[in-house]
């Protein structure tokens, strides 16, 4: 990486060797004229973030970044101008039939030993960050009750309990008024069913339902994974109340108190690194992402592959146009076949709602110097780091396996974040080039920003600053540290991230690719 | 409609002349070998709600009820038996393209005059019936501090304007993440655009961004429609902010006190029936819903559309195997054409799910006695009364015309009754036999019952007891004129109804049928 010392003076970071367009880094942009190190010249003004020609492009030649073909010229690129989307014609997507596979699989990096955390100990194995009693739910009928009930719960039940540290409703729009039958209406059950499985949920099975739903307690709660006693004792249906409202809020709240005893006895205990299950993603990403927060992120990714950890990315609209340098990295083709089954799966579900992947680009990413969705998938999987990729998981599938897992989602910041929940994430980390308040109630959220005028903008929302790689205040391999020390923090409860101090969650948000009815 | 006097004897309610099949009322069943009035003995333990056979039917013979097939047995069915689902082959949809169209348009009926009710009159001529500052979102990403802001707002401000009913955050997941140029996704975006004019926000429009979502401030506010200043009295992105999350909570509480003081201007006024727009729907549906409840909702809602007023019904799949009645009511060819390109839509989108009408009917439908789509069909449009259908609205669209009026919408209750707010609706009336404790933040929802003992059950929970017209302790007539006065009373705010007065609220579910990214 190509870094400039004088805070000031026009700089560029160029990421590869070969790359003919570079990103311009100053927080104001570059004027026309202004003099970059080595004979380059700016010939019209150039907002921060966005490319310039490193040298004059011919039409119809291949405009490359991070050493890959992002798009090729359709008209004539000075040296020195401004490159635009507009400028650009986009490459086809890869053609799943015609992937590598296997053929590149990393090897094993060193182990890394001696890491550890305070974490909460499961009887299934897995290990909580957060001592949470989480209330599942079957539908969104009862979510007016709930949200009546878990206001009591704080009032008057949380202060007596003061080693569980919230009560979150796990409530959704999924349940009833839906085609229960169709082909993918497995996708929202399972994640229902696995989020209530959550590490940070203590195992305690708690759920309420209505009674006259379509999704029914005993598809959500297979009784193998949890010790329950009677029904009675983790499920109650709104409709069993012979007294109407105020005795459901006395039912709930008589079911909580008994849950929250029991998780009032957990206790943090030294766990190895292993036991962490970090979930990644990037949302109002820029041209920075791609430099500064997704790198760091990859480094840190490499360090807890290395100590044993599960550390997942998604977001498949945001891999599918370098899908080919993840079936490369696949650790054998049986995991490469199943990425391509997830990209195959997910270009037929986009083709019957008559999209495609240029849909994945936003306002935001364009105005952050993105020029389409091969530019930003680039940026985005660097976040993957550099370890062979050991697993895949469908939509809302929980995660059995330690390692680089790619867990196949939408990139949509909510519904992402709600199937890592389900994938049995303990820890979320969120990258943002443009600025997001995005939280969760059910694990915690470190958020990273690509840019240090973002976080110094917002000191009470963003965690850690990635921007100072881009000016060189410290190395990737520096901050991709410093971030690791930040998880184990956090994850030990040691440090709580913005989004918990403020307590800014967003809703879960299922994702139901079968119809309503 | 046939009725018995003695309360503990065994009866049915047989609803026309032609039926084969009537439904036994008794609270708690009838035993085998119960007497009924006549001959008819029971020859087996049946169900409250649940059909017995009048006469023995034939293998193959029509089951009728309302007057029309609701399936055909599947084997001989004695006199006195328990007709249950598994004995019946469900009738095939009826074909769209060889419906009946506006052959049976009923004559208007006589106008009903003197009747007013006190409501919020709006610039643009529509009226409300509460006084809430509705505060629409772009995206999700602002749903956690929009929460936070609101909580601020009603804890700080509302009590200095004592005028505004309440602060209501109008959140969704729709925004970003999405295929916002896919074919079916305008029937979101103008979703949030509607509820965002809905009668009872006052025309105040006040939207809260991020800043780098697709869905983008401009498609949702279309400024013709308000009296608007410059776009940052009515726009705040939190992008915009330079000092973060406290800053954020600022900017948003600045806001909403400029629109509190101007709603808590407004004042009721004696309006003509005619400024109602009653949202009507079932949820939780019995057997009784088709015999006490619905045809209620009925009689009221032709007394409403005498009186001039707006009265919807909806509910695609639970309307799409008796379309024929529809189509054969409405007030002319095009309202029939219209009734037949909805229907066809959602044919069309169900198939596409790998789904179809079969997928309606819930665990609790059956449980109430109704064995397939066909029967709960018909029990659920006798809620549209007798008058001619007026207008056809597709998802999302806003009501312009007075009159009975088609809402094309899920059968869902929270897609339902969140389309019928983008609709325009300013009291919401929901029948139920099961149970559910369904409520909106952004208008009244008054819930009927359709059975004595859920009423009696739910004390705090249900409104208005449609049951008692099964017990012939009122007339249909009594009680459709009880209905149509408490619909003024709500609408006055002279009544709270229950689900306000715990202000239990279900979400606001958007209908997404584009995919997400
Ligand atoms: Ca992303
Ligand atoms: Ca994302
Ligand atoms: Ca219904
Ligand atoms: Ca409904
Ligand atoms: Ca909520």
């Amino acid at each position: 990486m190509q870094l400039i010392k004088h805070q000031d003076s026009p700089r560029y970071i160029k990421l590869n060797e070969v790359d003919n367009v570079a990103v311009v880094v100053n927080s104001g942009g570059v004027a026309k004229g202004a003099q970059f190190d080595g004979d380059l010249v700016a010939t019209e003004d150039i907002p921060q973030c966005h490319k310039i020609a490193l040298q004059t492009l011919a039409e119809g030649e291949a405009v490359i970044r991070y050493g890959q073909t992002i798009g090729y010229a359709r008209e004539p690129l000075p040296q020195g101008s401004w490159v635009k989307e507009s400028q650009l014609h986009m490459p086809a997507a890869p053609e799943l039939a015609s992937l590598p596979k296997a053929d590149k699989t990393p090897a094993d990096l060193p182990p890394l030993e001696g890491y550890t955390f305070e974490g909460y100990r499961n009887a299934d194995g897995t290990v909580g960050t957060r001592n949470i009693l989480g209330i599942t739910t079957t539908v969104q009928c009862v979510a007016g009750v709930l949200e009546h009930a878990i206001k009591r719960i704080k009032d008057d039940l949380l202060p007596k309990y003061p080693n569980v540290d919230d009560v979150v409703g796990l409530t959704h729009s999924y349940g009833c008024g839906v085609a229960i039958n169709a082909a993918d209406a497995y996708i929202p059950i399972r994640t229902v069913q696995n989020i209530a499985r959550n590490p940070n949920f203590g195992g305690q099975a708690l759920v309420i339902g209505l009674g006259c739903e379509k999704l029914q307690p005993e598809q959500i709660i297979n009784t193998e994974h949890y010790h329950l006693g009677e029904e009675q004792t983790w499920l109650y249906k709104l409709q069993q109340s012979d007294l109407g409202f105020t005795d459901m809020i006395a039912q709930i709240l008589a079911l909580a108190e008994s849950r929250l005893a029991q998780l009032n006895q957990r206790q943090r205990e030294t766990c190895p690194v292993s036991d962490l299950v970090l979930g990644m993603q990037c949302g109002g990403s820029d041209a920075f992402s791609g430099i500064t927060a997704n790198p760091g992120l990859g480094f840190a990714s490499d360090l807890l592959v290395r100590a044993g950890a599960t550390v997942m990315f998604s977001e498949v609209t945001e891999v599918r146009d370098a899908v080919y340098m993840l079936t490369s990295r696949a650790k054998n083709s049986e995991v490469a076949d199943a990425i391509v089954r997830e990209m195959d799966w997910y270009d037929r579900y986009l083709h019957k709602g008559e999209a495609d992947r240029s849909a994945n680009t936003t306002p935001g990413n364009k105005a952050g110097g993105l020029s389409n969705i091969v530019e930003k998938s680039l940026g985005s999987i660097v976040k993957s780091g550099s370890s062979a990729i050991s697993a895949v998981l469908g939509p809302g599938e929980k995660a059995s396996t330690k390692g680089l897992v790619f867990c196949a989602t939408p990139a949509s910041d909510f519904v992402c974040g709600t199937l890592q929940l389900a994938a049995g994430m303990n820890l979320h980390v969120f990258t943002t080039g443009r600025g997001t308040p995005y939280g969760l109630a059910m694990a915690p959220v470190v958020k990273v920003s690509t840019r240090t005028d973002l976080a110094q903008r917002w000191p009470d929302l963003i965690d850690v600053d990635a921007g100072k790689i881009a000016t060189g205040a410290c190395s990737l391999e520096e901050f991709g540290w410093e971030l690791f020390h930040y998880y184990l923090d956090v994850a030990s409860g040691r440090k709580q991230t913005w989004a918990e101090q403020h307590r800014l969650h967003n809703d879960l948000t299922l994702f139901n690719p079968a119809p309503i009815t």
